[in-house]
């Protein structure tokens, strides 16, 4: 286990394989990391395509990656909560610690955050990884190292979850059935809600999402943000509207209706990323007394607590997996993302054998490349 | 005092006085009350120019007014906390008491409002009305009756503020300075906040709003949204962004520098009305995490508020009022307001004497006719 | 069905049962509702007993019970969201809807509440009762008349759980294994707690605790409440203590240990009523920042909530009824729930038909008499 | 400006003065500070007098005081936001940054926190001290060296405050008028509390109390609890009880009174140290439905919430100094403070020239002995 090959953005859809020296701690808080398994995120693919999200652009060649696990092979003389061998889902993302949101438990929103495949800082699609210990979350037995690597998407759920506020028997619908979407479905439920429905425009997604959290679906029809609104809450039975809504999706059409969805004085996060302005029903939030939240990222409690929803068996992120695909076959990966033909797909480590792609557990023929040009940025 | 004259409009442009029978108490939980002041709100002009106000649509004659306040003058037999000459401020909205909303403290959400002059019910610019005793405030003794009719626009800046939870040292920025943005201002302060912002188009108004509550005005330019944000962040020495940024004014490109003024993690409160669907910058909200809160009216605790500011004199509401006129010149006080020649203008009931108009606080001259223009709806 | 029969405490030990005219509708708000099951509650049976709870005394006869699911017969003429036919859960306290509480949504606090079964107050063991329609909860198909009767107990877990602000995730303490205990340690869960430990000096109880909806269980040692936190958090694996402890008993020695057991920043809620004042560990409160909140009864919400778990399957109520008894052997049942012998039992409506006792559902012989005692109060 | 004179305690009651090494920087994020001036808390007192709190013991000789301000006069490679020149308010207190109590915003509570004067840390009475540049807070230009010693008791008072919640209006009972007593109303009233009430069982401490924040006072009688909080119920006319208590005494019979003065739903904070336990009105927080609430030291916004309030003028701090002392008197200082001879003393840096005490601006003999002897711990 000695190879820290990594997988390098250089420039839009230009992709190398390179051999890099292994990494050595910088501070005795590190630990550094054998990395096992890494699932692929929209913003990795959008980087590949396109070499830049807003503006943050790829000017140096860039390690693409940062949903992983991996094994602990070195800890900093004062590291004690982890040690050799120890397997642990990967937070890829370390703020300042001494700025006002850092100090005050805010840290997704420090402005010296330093985060994996984020230019210009390199991911974690290599063989080695350096990271605090506190970023590293030891996986209970009973979650696997592929599990492990699909923490950071469920941490992402978790954290735009939280931000609605739901209360137990709160009515829940979520825009977007991606893998976003669908973590946030089943992690509403987890919170106790007892009715969440999903959202979508391809009802393959919205049958997936039924067997895998959803209590209802409903298929988008090309009408008004209004009238889909009114379908919407007729076929959920929603009443008055719907307590939460969460937008996974960041289109516009679904975030119009989101506002629509919504009861008076309910809550909507806008979890999806997408254009960055939109024609908006602003008196519908006044009137309505809505309460409008967004969500960036993952932040202080969220990987512990996505951890544990796992452990607990309160989301199968397993079903999540298509396959697993070896290091050497990253592209291949990226492209099967990029055309929508799968959820989730894992890449196992340099240092990682495998023997052929895992069962998948969806059909793949059902995810037609329109549902991957829906998902706007990184849901 | 026995008369019961009202001011009536019929249709568009179409005001008329009629003499009505004097009401009687529909409960042992109502009170009689006699009128003594009442101001014009954004929305009593509205309905006097348009005749409605989105799908509120006056289609029979309907008395206008609902910011009064008035004299006891008989209590049902269940009224225990008011007696005969009891001088009080006049909530005008009546809630059902028995829905979801009402139950949890959030009366003015409910569906069957019975709301003053908002069709099809009457208003308040009427010799005599009847109220529920809890809807009724006294007046402390330092609280003048015409400051008593400020009450209910005080109360609304109260809602709103209130939806910011602005925490003492906060940074607010009020966007716009008509009557609710000058109050707002004045509350944020009581809240405790150490810097507040006033922005506006018209500089006499930010010359009041200074002189009023203001620690900062902006007067905002023909620019880009993000470059007056850019501007108003830097002339007020903001930092990172506004803790919190209301928008009182409902104008489409307020609302845009507000989520471009707002810091990361900090709030945005919609409480200006004004068009119903506008260009909104969605991204700003998600990435920086903003919670965005609509308001609507007032509810619980919020007239109880208004009242004790006043009387702490925390809040110089005397200083918004440009007159007072008697209650058959109440046509004529429409056409100032709509003007934008005043502030507040303030209509004595029927039954009160008036010898002339009271000293005006502020050079009316200044307030120009672009003033009215720009405050959409209710602000 | 016309006998409206009902069970009356004269004075301490003394009841008594009496034929009483059918009530009529006070309000057309009201329904009429024919009473089909009662649970008893321990409040009745200390006013059973001692014709008194603290400053509330019973001094002329008085109809006991509160925990009620009937049928509406009969609805005022301005109801509309319930008929003749409905089955529901009777929300046995009517708040004035017009004091502060009220109106803030905090009704269970209202000075002037009318409560079933606290004197001067009749409660609902009897044939008919009049309540308010919107203090009447429609029963869903799947949930029982008999389980209709839990939903009163089930609120006050609710409640008492609510106020602990539970996120999912948290680990749940619960003083006390009665039936408000095991509601919380339920509703803990359904809440989203991935830990919830049950705590009694009883083993069977706690057995039976572990198989209706605790994770963990710890048998109260005669010990200092320091001694039993330290073993408890070790037993439980709580690590630096609960992020939640709610107390169900009552009894000084679990609210001390309350305040040793949870962790830093964590919440502490007494739920169960007992002495007036004990020895409380103040700095413990004090340096770990420790919240603590009061419960009392149920509030907006409750009762909606309580329904949707049973509904949902998330509590199972019908596995804490121990037998059902006749209306004219409501004596004999209170004698059961005083001696400890069951957790909890029902008592039909005059106008019910009872063959004879349901099934129980746990041995009734492991429910020593010191079950009881312990149990303060109401829970 | 080189000595490190340095105040140290070998055990209690023997203090001796000691020229130790200029300490260097222990990371590129630090400043070494010269201590200008230092005030003196209870706790030093305490450990002074006793040689421990609680399980905390002087083992080996210790450098009391933790209330310092002073200037920086170097800074590490990594520091941006401060220079040499700069005054500051010094935070005394370093947390872990790693931890998840740290992580999620509540450092105060970090189990491995380093804090000044609190064995076997030394203080600050010393010449030179090292802080991460994150924990000194710049001093605007208003706010002079002296009024900077007094931001840490300052920052005790905004921690404990803000844990009441206080919403503008508020009615605010204040138990104890001692220092943090003292600042606790004032910083209430800065929060937008529009009653305040000081309660002390010194009438002169009332009159300071009243003359510097209190809108009202009570003086504490030798009555019940109960029979206290009628009676200040009544004197200060707050109704159904207090919004919010504050206890800053530590005392138990102000603590029973707390609970009996808040109003039913209301918020009581306990501030002050005493003893471990005491006996409580348990059912009175429980039927009542309380909150309430510990605060221990200060955390994230504090300092810096602390220095606007004095910069905006909103807490005149200046006003409870009755002197400084030069460095080498600070034994007698301390005898001052124990015979509760005065309000707050400042010890002048062993670099700083002091000509002579300064004005006392209160009569030091209204404050007798039992004035010390009563505030318990820290407050």
């Amino acid at each position: 286990m000695t190879s820290n090959l990594s997988f390098i953005l250089n420039k839009p859809n230009d992709v190398t394989f390179e051999e890099r020296p292994i990494p050595k701690l910088k501070s005795p808080h590190d630990v550094l990391v054998a990395v096992n398994y890494t699932g692929i995120c929209g913003s990795d693919v959008h980087y590949w395509l396109h070499g830049a999200i807003g503006h943050f652009v790829v000017k140096d060649p860039m390690v693409l990656g940062h949903e992983s696990a991996g094994t602990v092979v070195e800890v900093g003389s004062e590291v004690k909560t982890l040690k050799k061998g120890d397997r642990i889902a990967l937070e890829p993302g370390y703020p300042c610690r001494r700025c006002g949101d850092c100090l005050s438990g805010r840290y997704n929103l420090c402005h010296e955050m330093v985060f994996a495949a984020t230019p210009p800082y390199d991911g974690t699609l290599t063989g080695f990884w350096v990271a605090p210990f506190d970023f590293c979350y030891k996986l209970p037995e009973n979650v696997s190292l592929q599990e492990g690597a699909l923490i950071e998407p469920l941490a992402v759920a978790v954290h735009i979850t939280k931000q609605a506020r739901i209360q137990p028997g709160n009515s829940v619908v979520v825009m977007g059935a991606g893998p976003v979407g669908l973590l946030c479905a089943a992690v509403a439920k987890a919170f106790g809600a007892t009715k969440v429905v999903s959202v979508d425009i391809v009802q393959s997604k919205l049958d997936f999402a039924k067997s895998f959290a959803a209590t209802h679906t409903y298929l988008s029809q090309r009408v008004s943000p209004e009238e889909n609104a009114k379908q919407l809450i007729a076929a959920a039975d929603l009443g008055a509207g719907a307590d939460v809504v969460i937008d996974a999706s960041g289109a516009e059409p679904s975030i119009q209706a989101s506002l629509h969805v919504v009861r008076m004085g309910g809550t909507y996060v806008q979890g999806g990323m997408g254009k960055a302005d939109i024609n908006f029903p602003i008196m519908a939030l006044c009137l309505k007394e809505v309460t409008a939240r967004g969500s960036f990222r993952y932040g202080s409690g969220d990987y512990k607590l996505a951890i544990e929803l796992v452990a607990a068996g309160k989301v199968d992120v397993k079903a999540l997996v298509n396959g697993i695909v070896p290091f050497k076959n990253a592209e291949e990966a990226f492209k099967k993302v990029k055309e929508g033909e799968v959820i989730k797909i894992l890449i196992a480590g340099p240092n990682e054998k495998v023997e052929g792609a895992l069962d998948t557990h969806v059909d793949e023929a059902k995810f037609q490349a329109e549902a991957a040009k829906k998902d706007g940025g990184c849901c």
